[in-house]
This record gives structure tokens, sequence and C-alpha cells, in this order.
């Protein structure tokens, strides 16, 4: 294998978690030829190895890491700090690890503080209202932008979670610090999560609206998609990202009360 | 023609006002064969006959009185009120006149004060971003949910409507008064409307989120649609439905400060 050629290659996956985004991931990369080594609960691993989502269903995260050049966490993400911590234990060097978790800055300040040294934070900008492997599907990642926080990680790490993105059929961009990554996605994720429960909330227990919720038109309907999300997950992700979040709050109810000055409050 | 089915046809259809939803009726009517007569800007009529959204061009309102059985006020909220008045001073006994405004207590007393016996409140549950002849579609109203508050109206003007919303492949609904609509629609779709505009504009005005706003996954996407509506037509339907938008923007800030808690605030 030539020098080029290895640095547009993932080689051996080891996927941590393979609900609705690492079983996407892993069945998007068995279908490219990429080798993928699973680690979930035994009846979790088993059906993925019978979907194809995995090569191979390991033992334990030692067993995992051994198999593997490229570690993803893709549990929660209290989990995955979790994961970052037992696997500082063991991970030979040169092993890269990365994440897919949608807060970056805990993770990241995690791996500095581990001296996981090629640790490359992840973020794919794709997901769906179910989660579980039951959910998971080839074609999540496609055409979709996967955000990568380098932080100080090698350029041979980086290259290593620029091919894994590309290989589940996504498009690689790598623009931001974890900071401004947060802060972002605050504004175009998180806010929307809660405006979505809030939305479908006030009209769910309103007493004339709730009785009226089968006439809603197509723009509650896209409005109010987000609200049947996982909410343990989400709670994790608010709580990880408190301070962005509360940024962005504030600057959406300051732009509500402008839009709102036609109804004369 | 037998009774049963003058009662199933909308007869002779007058539109005033050929925008988005007037042009859309428009076009599924003449295609359904219903005699349409149409009254808008004289450019905009000379498109509309063009297109075959319309059969005949009326000169005025009078014009197309005289033409009609069943007249449908397309226009802006506060237009449709200043037509209701013009129309009343030269109405026929026995003409039916219904709206296709989405805010209904305003328009329904007005008809009322005016001694409006057959006016049928009409709310198609359909839209879209842009509004204009240009932008209307016969399949606008197909499968949707045509909300009818017949207020007093005779048996006969009720039947007329209901086969106008047939006729346009929509689905009537008779079941609310105009003030339970008008609670209804504030928490399906005027504080959505206000909501997508503060999500929008927040993210558009921070110095970091709005220059990664290409990197937005497709629930910003779809939460945001509502923000390109037009914004003097939404204006209007905000102030003539001020207090019941009200009581529904106080919920959604209720649930938005409880869903919140996870974020400390």
């Amino acid at each position: 294998v030539s020098r080029a050629a290895s640095r547009r290659a993932p080689g051996r996956v080891a996927i941590v978690g393979l609900g609705l985004m690492g079983g996407s991931l892993g069945r998007a990369l068995v279908r490219a030829g990429v080798a993928v080594v699973g680690l979930d609960r035994p009846e979790v691993l088993a059906r993925a190895r019978r979907a194809g989502a995995i090569g191979v269903a390991a033992r334990s995260l030692a067993d995992a890491l051994r198999q593997a050049d490229l570690v993803v966490l893709a549990a929660p993400p209290r989990a995955n700090l979790r994961l970052l911590r037992r696997l500082a234990r063991f991970a030979r060097p040169g092993l890269v690890v990365t994440d897919l978790t949608s807060v970056k800055a805990p993770l990241g300040r995690e791996a500095r503080r581990l001296g996981l040294a090629d640790f490359v934070g992840g973020h794919p900008m794709t997901g769906a209202e179910r989660g579980g492997f039951a959910a998971s599907r080839a074609d999540l990642y496609a055409g979709r932008p996967y955000l990568l926080v380098p932080g100080a990680a090698s350029r041979r790490a980086l290259a290593r979670v620029r091919a894994l993105a590309r290989a589940a059929g996504a498009r690689p961009v790598v623009a931001l610090d974890a900071r401004e990554h947060d802060r972002v996605v605050a504004f175009l994720s998180h806010v929307p999560q809660l405006v979505a429960w809030a939305l479908a909330d006030a009209a769910g227990k309103d007493v004339v609206a709730r009785g009226a919720l089968r006439l809603q038109g197509p723009a509650f309907a896209s409005m109010t998609r987000l609200a049947r999300s996982p909410e343990g997950l989400w709670r994790e992700i608010l709580e990880l990202n408190a301070r962005e979040v509360r940024r962005a709050l504030r600057a959406f109810e300051r732009e509500l009360l402008r839009r709102s000055r036609a109804v004369a409050r």
C-alpha cells in the first residue's frame, strides 16, 4: 500500500456503541470494504453481526483496541467520557481516537488531560428521531457535513478520521475549534431541540389546541419532529453544553420578543 | 340538475385575489370543471387567464358578483375585511361568501355586522413560503384539511363551500367555532411562525454561528423554513389574532423555561 493510499484509508476501525449513529457508521463502512470491529451489549452485537454492520464482535474494550487502528466512541456523551478514561489506560501509542458526540469541548479537554495525543473530535451533522441499532441505516451519513475538531492531534490522525468520514459517504469539514463548534451547534441544533419540545408541549397541553392537533399543517409537523428525540440523551448533551445553550437561548428570546411586537405584549 | 347534485357542486365561483392561495384554488377548480371568474390587477388577471387558473376575467367586484353563486375572498386579511364591506353594498340575496384567511373571528364578526347571512369562514391548512400567482399550483390543496367555520350560515351555504373545498381536492372539516379556530391556529401556526423567525434571526446575528450556517442539519433547515414567509402578510395575521397569539406565546415560553432546566438558568 502506497503512503498516499494509506493516508486515504481509515485502517481497521473499532466502533464502541452500535446505536443509531454507531450502527449506521458500521453499515456504511462495511459496505465500503472497511474492516470493522464492534463493541456493545451481546444482543446488540449479535444483531449487528447478522445485519452486516460489523465484521467482528469484540469481547471487551481491550479486545476491540487490539484489532483497530482507529477507535470511534459512539455512545452517549457521558458514557463516551467514561470510555475515554478507560481507554487511556491501555491505548497503545499511535492509536487514533475519535467520537460522534455533538458537544466537543468536554471530550477534547478530557483527552488532553489524559495525554491522548491523537484524539480528533468528530460531529457528523446527521441523525433521526428514533435511536438504537434498529433505527440505523447505511445511508445516514451520505452527503452530510461531518465536522472535525482536530485540536492538537497529528496530521496523520486527522487524515485517518477524514478518511473515515469519506468512507461513510459524508463530507468532512475541518473548520472550527471545540469552543466555536459548541457555540454554533447551540444555535443550529440545541436551542431548536428545546424549541421543538416547547412547541409540542404547549399545543399538547392547551385544552382547545390538543383536540385539534390532527388539523396541523406541514409547518407544525416539521417544527416539532425533533420533539420525539430521546430525552435522556438530549439532557446529557444540553448539560454538557449548558454555557453555550444559555447564550443561544438568550439570543433566541431577544429575537422572539422583537418579532412579537406585532401582538403588542 | 338534481337537488342532490346541486348540493354537491360549488356552482359558479368568483375568486377575488389571485395570489398563492387564490391562484392555486383557481387552477384546481378549473381542472375540476368548475366555472371560475377571477378578479385582481389587470396584469395578474392576464397571467391567470393564460395559465388556465380562471375562465373569465372580471372587470370589477360588481362584475365578478354578477357572474357567481359563490365568492371567495382570497386577498390578505385586512383587504378581505375591506372587500367584505364593499361587497355587502351590492350582494344579492342568496350569494354565498367565503374567505381563505387564517384568522376567523374578525371576518365572521364583520359579516354578521353587515348582515351577510350566508358567510362561511374558510381556512385551508396549506401554503408555501413564497406568495403571489407565480408560486400558485394546482395541487396546493390536494389532500389538505380545509377548515370551515359556518357560524350562522344556512345549510345550503355550508354545502356550497364544502363542495368548493372538495372540488379543490381538499378535505373539508367542519369542527370549530371562530374563537376556537383562532386559538388552535395560534398554537399550530402563528407561534411557530414567530419561533421560526427568532431561530433564524438569532443564528444569523451571532458572530460565530452566522459564519457556520452552511453546516446546518436538516432539523434547523426545517425549523426555519417558515422564516422566508412574507412579513407584511404575517404582520396582519398576527395583529388580527393578537389575543390568542399572546396566550399561545405565554404557554410556549412556560414550556421552554421548563425544558431549559437542564441548562440551569
